[in-house]
């Protein structure tokens, strides 16, 4: 039972990432703010729909296993927004990796090594399944602020180019996800959603 | 892009199932509701972390699918709690089956067969696959309600009988589970939590 046990205390801890708020906002429920549990759910379905677009073979289930653990370290590190400055992004690294050790600490040790391992490859981004999953964890509020005028970018005076920045995996991996993401991009500068700059 | 444009549509769409409420309460978010997009990351994790125990094999990658689209009918058919009367559950089906209809509907032709058939397939509960499904999304309300003084079962006074009932599948299938979950019901009728009956 030990190791059940292990399991079963990961499994309640997950709990608290559904209390983990990010900047995204939920059109359809008030416009309150996103949590991570959610935005898990909703990014590992859209990697299973788009898969398809990569022009090099992505393993899709390894990509959603990636997306449904990517944001588990928020649980102690909390969210940050993507648009924060260097120093903010360099600290929340460090405090991350600790996360990781402990949270994923909780189960056996297999399982520990296997969520870490894919935390880490996920985080390092050089695998073509972890910059597939980065892509999709940055084309979805790219495709909310679009429904939502604007929505985080807007309050957030971001500009074009950190936009374009943070969605460039796509450019060479799926050029036509790249194209429609280049074109709401100039959409949402034309709106005044985004800076142009 | 038409296909695309469809699989967008679908993508924003799935947004409205972080606005449909279940009878279980987050425990670390101020015990609000629990929305069925965040309930369905917390459960296709789980799936990954217990698939193990099942004594026949499992494909994890065709659960944590199935798992990740199983509520997904919940946009259009809202919420059911699990112990209503039979009468409820027989309308709640017909809503379902037309809700499956029109949400993956939304997708391009090849994805929306696959979607509904492996939508179908948890639903009929039949092979390995979905019965593992289906015992995932019912062992961890038990385990909510376990750590939260009985949850949903003591605010709608649920009986013993309907607890062991809804988590039969996995008595043959992953019996060192059934075991625990055994062990978890008494407890809970010790407690007060789930009535003797």
């Amino acid at each position: 039972m030990e190791e059940l046990n292990k399991q079963l205390d990961f499994i309640i801890e997950l709990d608290r990432l559904k209390g983990v708020y990010r900047q995204a906002l939920v059109k359809s429920d008030k416009n309150r703010f996103e949590n991570s549990a959610e935005h898990s759910w909703h990014i590992s379905l859209t990697a299973q729909i788009l898969h398809n677009y990569a022009i090099e073979k992505v393993d899709v289930s390894r990509v959603m296993s990636m997306l449904l653990i990517h944001d588990i370290v928020e649980i102690d590190a909390g969210d940050m927004f993507a648009f924060s400055n260097e120093a903010a992004h360099a600290e929340q690294e460090d405090k991350e990796i600790a996360a990781a050790t402990r949270l994923f600490g909780l189960l056996p040790e297999e399982q520990f090594h296997t969520f870490n391992q894919l935390w880490l490859e996920f985080e390092a981004a050089e695998t073509i399944d972890a910059k597939f999953a980065k892509a999709m964890d940055r084309i979805l509020p790219l495709i909310q602020n679009m429904k939502n005028e604007g929505g985080s970018w807007a309050r957030h005076k971001v500009k074009k180019s950190q936009v374009i920045k943070r969605n460039e995996y796509l450019e060479g991996l799926a050029p036509q996800l790249w194209s429609y993401v280049c074109q709401q991009i100039d959409l949402a500068v034309k709106n005044g959603w985004l800076q142009d700059a």
